[in-house]
């Protein structure tokens, strides 16, 4: 079973190593990064580097494959490499999946058409201008097209994608071997339950797309 | 503000890109990856290669320090480029900190003796065995030294420190940055909540330390 997780610059990196700590531990799984070309790619705090081991042209036809976010989603919305491989790899795939504002890769290309999905939780009216119909959850399954919220939405969509492809049992034991019992030390981690002055502060200094 | 990220060989990759992840947004911070020499380093599954783009010679003096866990961590409890670097970056060090059984790594050094810590659930016997007094929470504050809990503990440990280093609304600003409003599927992520049986498969399938 191949995995490939896309990667370009500017991705965010926790929407592509998130996943891959997860799906990685999937058994008969391998895990591949690639790009263009094989290559260090540069996250969105140009801080972290993370190699493509292939080229998009090594691994046309993955059973999964997954698009991250980051600033960088926007010059991935147009014709290119991604997208070729995209549109190809997709028609085989047996899971087409997508973290954060990677979603917007997928309804730009069209694959999430009158589709349910999810994405960034600022970005669910590009989402939805891009054809698709945005929903308040933490990832969304419509058929073989699994997206997810924003950034560390990825690790809780990719255990319910565990559960899919082998069994709840195994996915279990996946979120035991990363400790996956969170504790975040506030309430703050979607517009519903921050407090509305760390929203408005987030939307004026936000690095974020 | 310097924040180094140690790499080695074996690690996990959530265990440092987790916590780059929330510190990273930190005003005035710096996250730096680095190892004995720049170069890419391969982590526990033998499929991701992080870009240690320092060496630690280049890093004497971090604010904070980092060392992440993983299976790799065993090769670095003795002398080596990994510990000599520990020990004299410890003695200037705001902050001295660890996810996983990177808390192993601190402790084999001398830097735990005595003090509250946690590591990876599996591994707390050895915790103890090293001098520290095992601690079963998420993650533990000890005057300068900081443990987390296993591999995605990091995440939750990164938040409480930054509002420690600015401020709580910081820290939530951050934590709606990454979305972090997590939803595991199951509760499966420590040994207190899994099943019996998940525990038991886990212990015996393990690769992890």
């Amino acid at each position: 079973m191949q995995i490939v997780i896309a990667l370009f610059d500017r991705f965010t990196a926790l929407d592509a190593v998130g996943p891959h700590q997860v799906l990685t531990h999937l058994p008969g799984s391998e895990v591949i990064f690639a790009s263009e070309r094989p290559r260090g790619v540069c996250d969105d705090t140009g801080t972290l580097t993370l190699v493509a081991d292939a080229a998009f042209a090594d691994v046309p036809v993955p059973d999964i494959l997954l698009i991250p976010g980051g600033p960088g989603q926007a010059a991935q919305m147009g014709d290119g490499p991604l997208r070729d491989w995209l549109l190809a790899a997709d028609k085989t795939t047996t899971w087409t999946t997508s973290v954060c504002t990677g979603s917007l890769i997928l309804a730009a290309a069209g694959l999430l058409t009158g589709r349910e999905a999810t994405t960034y939780w600022l970005a669910k009216d590009e989402l939805a201008r891009l054809g698709a119909k945005p929903q308040d959850t933490r990832y969304v399954f419509d058929g073989k097209y699994v997206t997810s919220a924003g950034v560390s939405a990825g690790i809780d969509m990719s255990l319910a994608l565990a559960a899919k492809i082998a069994t709840p049992e195994v996915a279990q034991r996946i979120q035991l071997g990363i400790e996956y019992d969170p504790r975040p030390p506030f309430n703050a981690g979607s517009p519903a339950t921050a407090r509305p002055e760390v929203v408005a502060a987030f939307r004026t200094t936000s690095r974020f797309p």
